[in-house]
């Protein structure tokens, strides 16, 4: 983390809107409500320069309603209110909510794929520049192996006992698929739901001089993934830098030096 | 972004020194009254390392009178107060309001050639470091292709329909003009305005050895490009450190491994 | 430090949870209490990427109860509350205080370890990333030599007539021992122990492809100790990349270049 | 600037401090003054990481009393408190305040020389890391040439009509000079005196392996000094690791690269 936010997103404000035709939908005193959350997570975004020149993306699915809260399109991130997001009826695809002056987000068939396939409470874009440097140096995949961060990401492998997810262990490769770019972000739908089906234990995928996706099966979730993920991004970046294959065996690094 | 800024400017000490000739004109509660706008853009940007030192500087032309917002020379970027702008007359060139003990930005006729010549809405000049060493490594002109980032930069077009601004696509090659830097920032300004005839569609210009220049139809937009472009020309830096040419094609990164 | 932190730990929130059974532990209006200094410093350490994506961890032994607190096992360490903290018997080892949903954190042993061999006041864990660069570059030291910051760190021996701790001077070597890292946290406690043993003057150990275990006989002490370490890596790592070990003689740094 | 700092000192407390004997010297409701900036500077200085792990100091004189305000050595510099200053009459030298439990800046003698030598109204030392990697690659000077930011810096004439500063122009070289570190820091008073008297126009000077010490008229210029010579020894240390000099000449850096 690069950075800070000083200013939650004011909750008084949102409440303020209620009002207009489906303005309930984003209004709300609870701070962790999708519509306050995504104002809250895009200030934080912007600040690790993750989402500065209107770039990136973020949707969160509400956990009760299951509607879906999305942040339009070529906004500036840091600036984000309640009053602009878009909500989708997660079953028809329906705009419930509409904002007047803003177009629906370029990420939204990118983030309904995932909601879709990959059954994800929320979904994380970003424009890291870690992910960007990542996706000139490696080819399809970004493998990094032995680092102790690798252990805050799922494996894809549940309990069998409990159900739940298990994550990697340190002696783990983590592999994150590469696709590539294409000229209009929608677009990419193709390209991620192949890599979805090709690598159905990732919980991330990189595009390449483009940023990243990454979702979880809830915002928390989806969050400490994507920085986890940056972290290793970053990690495998400077490893490169020395020489270091980033999926080098441990003992294995001086002989790179 | 590397950091953030907690403390938005004083409104109401912007309201209070209301009352000497002229302060009418920087004197309002609206957070997007250029005087106090300058003030917030400002204290962000000192925290983004590109007005450290006294550095840089920024113009807003107010969106209702058309006066012209400039903020002082030679003073903490960081500390800036309403009170402390300079206001000229668009037309005449003349200045409304001149705050004593301070000096007119030495950037004033290069803010002046971007109003006349591009009718911009707003122009900010950084000493980013991102600038300088990309000004050091490359000879007329920065020139980056294939970063998904180079969507949120104009390409000079406009839609024949709606008139609006087109930006480049993901597949083109932004091009940002780089001129030397003289003795004098005032005369800058023959460069600067060369530079804006034989570039018709650039938004920007790189000062060799100084900083940049970017400028847009409006603050947000001005604000927008200026983040864009620092975050592409870190990019620039990074690919240069890796051997990778910013404007390669794709595919062609690993060659230069 | 990359970063700030704006939000205190909220202190009236602490109070307000007194009334479950052995709240009483955890409920200080004083913003030193081990359970609030917990929280503000883990917002503090998360805006220096160093636990990011719940990673790291950090242990205060009250210094009036000589209770210990721990922070719990994968939670997002920049949203603590004090309600989240483990409370265990310093003599017994017994949990006083277990919070319902979080495990204790798997650094647990590694802190009583710190506490007994070393009669520890406070152990931070971090996942920075100097200390996995230092330990990709380093075998089984990382020797740094000449360097102020070195000063802030203590030699190991005690001043004859007062008792208090000497630090290393200008013209001493910091090492700091490189432990490898083990599967699960929980066993790199022999590792640990064995650096502990043989290494009786460190305050550190750096856990290869991990982060590092600092301690100190205060918490203050266990910050400005890990604050000046994660320096000195960073320096280490830099001068590395200069070609230029990080122990070597003064003035014969050029040769290297 | 990596970062901001958004508490600033509490004015109040340092209102309620007085009643103890010459506490009065350091109580005051005016930001500005002496015992209050040093806490918000150092703040600042903190999470830029100048200052870090009780590194580094600074020194303000009053400007209406003279009185020279030295913050303590061997403390957490984010967390100083007006009451922790130490106060000296410039005159005799002799300590008018003295907080308890803390021990005089080994930095003051060097506070002084500046004082005295310069007629400085302030002195600022910080560990930054640009100083110490510079400290590493260059001898006996750091040479800077052609970038604009030199412009922000006093090039030791006067302007014969007005008396002010005369700043360096965009194609000087700056010049900081480079001296070796001792033991004890008091013991660098030597060496900075004779590069005060070989680099009269000098306002900076370097300690190899160390850090940097800046002053100047008044707190403000020292301020502005110190940022812009920071910035330059950064783009110093990128110069450097693209193989260009930095006191090269335009238009010679592309037969470095």
């Amino acid at each position: 983390m690069a950075s800070c936010f000083c200013d939650k997103v004011n909750i008084k404000e949102a409440a303020d809107v209620a009002g207009s035709p489906n303005d309930a939908l984003i209004s709300s005193q609870d701070p962790r409500h999708p519509a306050n959350l995504i104002c809250t997570l895009c200030k934080m975004f912007y600040y690790n320069n993750w989402v500065t020149g209107t770039g990136g993306g973020i949707s969160i699915k509400h956990p009760g309603t299951g509607h879906i809260y999305i942040a339009p399109s070529g906004v500036q991130k840091e600036q984000l209110k309640p009053a602009d997001m878009f909500v989708m009826d997660s079953t028809s695809g329906a705009y419930l909510r509409t904002p007047q002056s803003y177009k629906p987000s370029a990420c939204t068939p990118l983030f309904m794929s995932c909601y879709k396939q990959r059954n994800a409470g929320a979904v994380i874009h970003t424009h890291s520049q870690h992910a960007v440097m990542c996706s000139l140096i490696f080819d399809k995949e970004l493998r990094i192996a032995n680092i102790e961060q690798i252990k805050a990401i799922p494996s894809g492998k549940k309990d069998a006992e409990t159900g739940k997810d298990i994550n990697l262990s340190f002696f783990d490769t983590l592999v994150i698929p590469i696709i590539d770019n294409t000229a209009h972000e929608e677009d990419l739908t193709e390209g991620l739901q192949e890599a979805l089906q090709k690598y159905p234990n990732a919980t991330a995928v990189i595009v390449r001089r483009h940023g990243i996706y990454v979702w979880g099966p809830s915002v928390d979730k989806a969050k400490v993934y994507n920085e986890a993920i940056d972290y290793l991004m970053e990690v495998a970046w400077k490893m490169h830098q020395l020489g270091i294959p980033p999926d080098c065996g441990i003992g294995e690094e001086k002989k790179y030096l």
